[in-house]
């Protein structure tokens, strides 16, 4: 194959790496992508190659942002004292668009698991019990999935905060789901109804 | 809001702007590409800016490319005399999924249209006139839309070329369908079934 359409058909397959495209539906956004060229194309490859470049986790609660410690962690308009327990980034940017939890936020990174042999040490859990002292938490509220996993590593948590009031979302999580994909009105629910471990 | 999610924000609002994708799964595809930063995130940014400074379209057929001709328009192993009319570029990559058509192409760049005050010279009529005689053309395959304006446009272009044979696609294409749509195998139906206009 010739010069000719390389450039293209590395483009393509690699769109058709992301979530919610195939092969076909990359075609298309790449015929979209050089119509918008100047309007989308050009800004997306300057915005992905500024995110690649200064991505990191907040080094205190392990969101995604582009400094040491993410906007949440620094914001003075968020409730100190209450820390929300999520997974990974994509559960917390779910707990985000519900707008309705005002505290803040601690990414594990995964769940406990004795089948992948992920322990504590594996999660963010060790600065977890570093941050209920420095910041002087007294509510802990466990949004973990509703899985096996996400249960046994909810209790684990609770086990190690003992004098700090944990809760965990209730009401709404389907057995089995992820939070990622619940609409913002269950996980608004969820947070209303959370009940005491 | 400060500079720590500026960068991301902007990111998940360009994904969302691709067909297919919505500001969620945009959410869920931008955390895939921080995840795989450096087997997808960063070589899709190079990929996007390659592609973004080297594609236009073929001066001969339309299909975009990285060249002034088109790998299939330089091919020796397309068949000469033989050329198939498309709409949109998609239309175009929509039939050489199917593999079975072994010609040429000529891109229109769309469909005459009396209501958006789209006439011939606004399509690549003109250039499709040149190459029927330089190219000795002898059949041409319309492979437009089964819409009112692509049977308009498709006739329009039958009247215009007296002496060459003169097909369209037939069984398979849905009233009102999109070409691009359409699965392989429907294509493939379409071409061996063309019938004389
Ligand atoms: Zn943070
Ligand atoms: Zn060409």
């Amino acid at each position: 194959m010739s010069k000719g359409t390389e450039d293209l058909d590395n483009l393509i397959a690699l769109m058709a790496k992301l979530p919610g495209l195939g092969p076909r539906s990359a075609q298309r956004a790449v015929l979209h992508l050089i119509k918008k060229r100047s309007l989308l194309l050009i800004p997306l490859a300057e915005a992905m190659h500024r995110v690649g470049s200064t991505a990191r986790d907040c080094l205190n609660c392990g969101n995604i942002c582009t400094q040491d410690i993410c906007d949440i962690c620094q914001s003075e308009k968020r409730r100190n004292g209450q820390v929300c327990i999520v997974e990974d980034v994509a559960d917390l940017w779910a707990m985000e668009r519900s707008q309705v939890f005002k505290g803040r936020y601690h990414v594990l990174g995964g769940t406990l698991s004795a089948l992948d042999a992920v322990g504590p040490d594996e999660l963010r859990i060790p600065k977890l019990l570093d941050r209920i002292v420095s910041e002087e938490i007294t509510e802990v509220i466990l949004a973990l999935g509703a899985t096996i996993d996400g249960q046994t590593t909810a209790h684990y948590i609770a086990d190690q905060l003992p004098g700090v009031t944990v809760t965990s979302l209730a009401q709404g999580v389907p057995v089995g789901g992820e939070l990622d994909y619940l609409d913002d009105g269950t996980i608004t629910a969820a947070l209303n109804a959370r009940k005491a471990l």
